[in-house]
């Protein structure tokens, strides 16, 4: 798998709730980092941030707007979507990822407004 | 120029305060969008929202950090940086643009976090 397949590959088991799954494609020390929120490493610092939102959520959808890749750098704009019962929530986001020469994500970094998430989980939760 | 030619000149006559001259590579239907901020079309709408900001600035540089292209996109991570005097404000951003057929830019569209930008320019003008 080229660099773009590895990320498509890992955003599908995300989306699908398979973090474990998704983590066996992440490097040991990969940097998980929020922009607004801050950075996480490893893929226990994956599970401790997704984990419990993607237990609370019913469904989970990365809508891929544009992709590109140049070289091991992969970018996407996505909106990411959170289901609850019959709500949404909806938060536009740009992410970069990068991959090792093993095969592995090193980087998984996004890009969003984050009261723009603060309103939409608000909305979600309320 | 390939579309990521054309992208890089175009930032290099913005961060250059040469806002005529970097229009002359966008369409005249331009989407201009500043995710947490609105859009604006035309080079106008991006006269307008950058003019008043480039003129009360002493330097401005977009310090590039990744860039990736697949077709007509490119996408780029930067640190958008704003001096007056001896401070200067970054801002975390990732970009995505789309070239037309004639060599036009017909998209720039930035994600970052708005409160991030307040706090900064706040700590620049105060």
């Amino acid at each position: 798998m080229n660099a773009e397949e590895i990320v498509n590959t890992f955003i599908a088991r995300v989306v699908a709730k398979d973090l474990d799954g998704a983590c066996e494609l992440v490097a040991a020390d990969i940097e998980y980092d929020n922009v607004p929120m801050g950075k996480v490493e490893g893929p226990e610092g994956i599970k401790a941030t997704l984990g419990p939102m993607v237990e609370g959520l019913d469904e989970v959808e990365f809508v891929m707007l544009r992709q590109t890749a140049t070289g091991n750098v992969v970018m996407n704009e996505r909106v990411d979507r959170f289901r609850i019962g019959d709500r949404w929530a909806d938060l536009p986001v740009a992410g970069v990822f990068e991959v090792g020469p093993d095969g592995l994500i090193t980087l998984w970094r996004d890009y969003f407004d984050q009261q723009t998430l603060n309103d939409q989980l608000a909305a979600l939760l309320g």
